[in-house]
């Protein structure tokens, strides 16, 4: 236990020290880093492929179901898509160092902000080896040195990853320590990392709930997150009802299984007599299961069973073909829904009225919000972000998708001349 | 203790449903709520000075310091100056509802971000009761719902205030529950309001050291704060030795208790020789005490006894005419000294020289960074903030004066037509 933490410790100060030689990095050679890890991972994919056979062997071994151990997989594929993934990253503006709002004074002092690394970022992660490579690539390029703490299933993979990204770095004459992995399957590793606050300044965990809800719990250093995605779609009373099935079924059976999923529809009352059935149809055709208040299961369509919505319902995010559906009697009644029930990531109100539109846009507290467009775009690349973080659902620092600029802070910079207080 | 508990979960569920209202309120209608704050307070005035005299009498009862009860003391001067202040912020822009950034994606969705109320802050404050005021009109205008918790010693002042703020609430039509004092000298009160994770989004706490640390420990909400300002300001070779002097006497000397006053000097070797002697004197003529490294007292005035700086004056925010120099050998020595020893408030450097400005606020890592000015300047008043929530060294969300802006955050907002993801 005290080896661990101590193991832990030398790896974060050793990152703090890196961070700041990688903020003062310039911009193309940062990208230099990036493409030579690019490079390096096609290089050297027998050897990755060679070391991810290990994780495999052992995922068999443990009885990991065969989608986890295609998700572990390192395929050439998956290899090519993730030195593609750097050099996407390399070819984005460099967030740091750009200098706004510098505006005079009276005194004619300069005062504006510069756009500066949050320093050393802590990830916590599960499965998917290529989160090793897209993650680093993100902080890199942020000036950010990192802290990896893959889990334990891809641990051979993650370190040989982690080994090429640190390469890749020294190549280009950037500390390695820049790029560092916590190479032992010990979950203390994972506690004593949250509470390195001397040398940590965020964590962002990726994975299932259990692993967001225990970093949450445990860790003393601010944390960028989503816990899940309740999110709503919200039929209002002046929708166009063609619009209205297409948002709502998009929404919800693009994909399933991911965060910006619709998993509650709020239908107003003056359309759900004609609307219920058309939509009620149309997911149920498509084998999705459908769960709803009174009215709703009065108005779906006949051959359709309807199971009741319990409080339950409305507060759980399915990950998979369930739909929620509650007839509301109000623009006012959606809204207090939402209130209640969602969690903050995306909310849709599909409606002609410019007035309505403008309201839920304003009124509706969730990091993305929408008029008359699917919940599915709620994302990074969708957003023109050109990569994607995690998303987030807190309101400080960061909301919504995390791109570069959420690895980023703002600082004063003061440009004198002499001048002193009188 | 339950019964705290639970006061203060009712006092934060009114100030969540609150806060919802605020956040749709437009600027006109909180200005009109500030200005009626403002008038209520001198025509009440006399009201207030009674609830005031009681806290005066208890304070005297208690040995508080003439200092201490100076501070708590309600004058009419004291009162015209909150609604002033109230006034001042009714005058700023409001925050609320600026829409930026809205850019087209390739597939016609208009994406961008809106700026809204965090929710709910709780300010968690001590001594001088005009912070009721303060930071009440900073927060309903931002369209956040506050909670207050002041110090025991200003408990009748502080609730007469707070009485008369919600009442202009209440006359301008707005909840009376956006502006809240929770009304007990039970410190259990304090714990259980940083653990409403559920009702309140950031908790702001202003005082002494002590206070600010068991906030930091005990709250589960985020906390924007400064700990403390360990100030410097570096004198490089190339700096002109009058400006140096005039900004180092008045970084130290200017007002010497408060947080972006400078504590540590440090000087480059090259110019020690012709500046320490220069500085000293005139530091030790205006009554500063001096401790300093081996050289700095070699090279100090004759008559001037400098005592031996150890590694406690390096961590020390005196917040008193005491000051610390230490003679470094290089621009990166003095950054290493800093690195090491600031608590990342506020950093200055007087130099001629371009790149090492330049590559000095590029590479120190606090709140501000000056060129050529006093460490005085770092104030959000001086920086055109119009008013100031209080100083944060912290690198999420907000760094340095927090005005309203750092009592806001950015949201997606998505304007569609129909769109859905292929």
């Amino acid at each position: 236990m005290r080896d661990i933490e101590t193991m832990v410790e030398t790896v974060a100060k050793q990152a703090r020290q890196a961070a700041r030689t990688l903020a003062g990095a310039s911009g193309g050679n940062k990208n230099k880093a990036l493409e030579i890890m690019a490079n390096l991972l096609i290089e050297r994919s027998a050897d990755l492929k060679r070391e991810n056979k290990i994780d495999l062997i052992a995922a068999e071994k443990n009885g990991l179901t065969s989608a986890m151990i295609d998700r572990l997989r390192l395929t050439d594929k998956v290899i090519a898509g993730m030195a593609d993934g750097l050099r996407q990253v390399a070819a984005l503006p460099d967030p740091v160092g750009e200098i706004t709002e510098m505006k005079p004074r009276p005194n004619d002092l300069k005062i504006g902000r510069m756009r500066v690394p949050l320093g050393v970022v802590g990830i916590i992660y599960e499965s998917r080896p290529n989160v090793t490579a897209d993650a680093a690539a993100l902080c890199v390029k942020s000036g950010n040195a990192v802290i990896l703490r893959g889990g334990s299933e891809a641990r051979y993979s993650n370190r040989a990853i982690a080994a090429i990204l640190a390469q890749g770095l020294s190549d280009a004459g950037l500390p390695q320590a820049a790029v560092q992995f916590i190479d032992t399957t010990d979950r203390a590793a994972v506690g004593a990392l949250l509470k390195c606050n001397e040398f940590v300044d965020v964590i962002i965990p990726r994975g299932g709930k259990g692993l967001i809800k225990r970093v949450m719990e445990d860790s003393t250093i601010p944390v960028i997150k989503h816990l899940d995605g309740i999110c709503h779609t919200y039929i209002d009373r002046y929708a166009d009802l063609q619009m209205a099935e297409n948002i709502a079924f998009n929404g919800k059976m693009h994909r399933t299984g991911v965060c910006n999923a619709t998993e509650t529809l709020l239908v107003h009352k003056a359309v759900a007599n004609e609307f219920l059935p058309r939509i009620t149809n149309l997911l149920s055709d498509s084998g999705c299961e459908i769960r709803g208040c009174e009215q709703t299961r009065d108005l779906s369509g006949a051959s359709i069973s309807v199971a009741q919505a319990t409080d339950e319902d409305w507060r759980t995010e399915y990950l998979e073909a369930i739909l929620s559906i509650k007839v509301v009697a109000s623009l006012d009644d959606a809204m207090n829904h939402i209130e209640k029930y969602s969690s903050r990531h995306t909310e849709v109100i599909v409606t002609d009225n410019h007035n309505r539109a403008m309201r839920f846009l304003r009124e509706v507290d969730s990091s993305s919000v929408m008029v008359n467009a699917s919940s599915r775009f709620s994302d990074g690349f969708e957003y023109g972000l050109g990569a994607e973080m995690g998303i987030s659902t807190d309101k400080l620092h960061v909301r919504g998708p995390v791109g570069l600029e959420g690895l980023t802070s703002l600082k004063y910079i003061v440009m004198g001349e002499g001048q002193v207080r009188g």
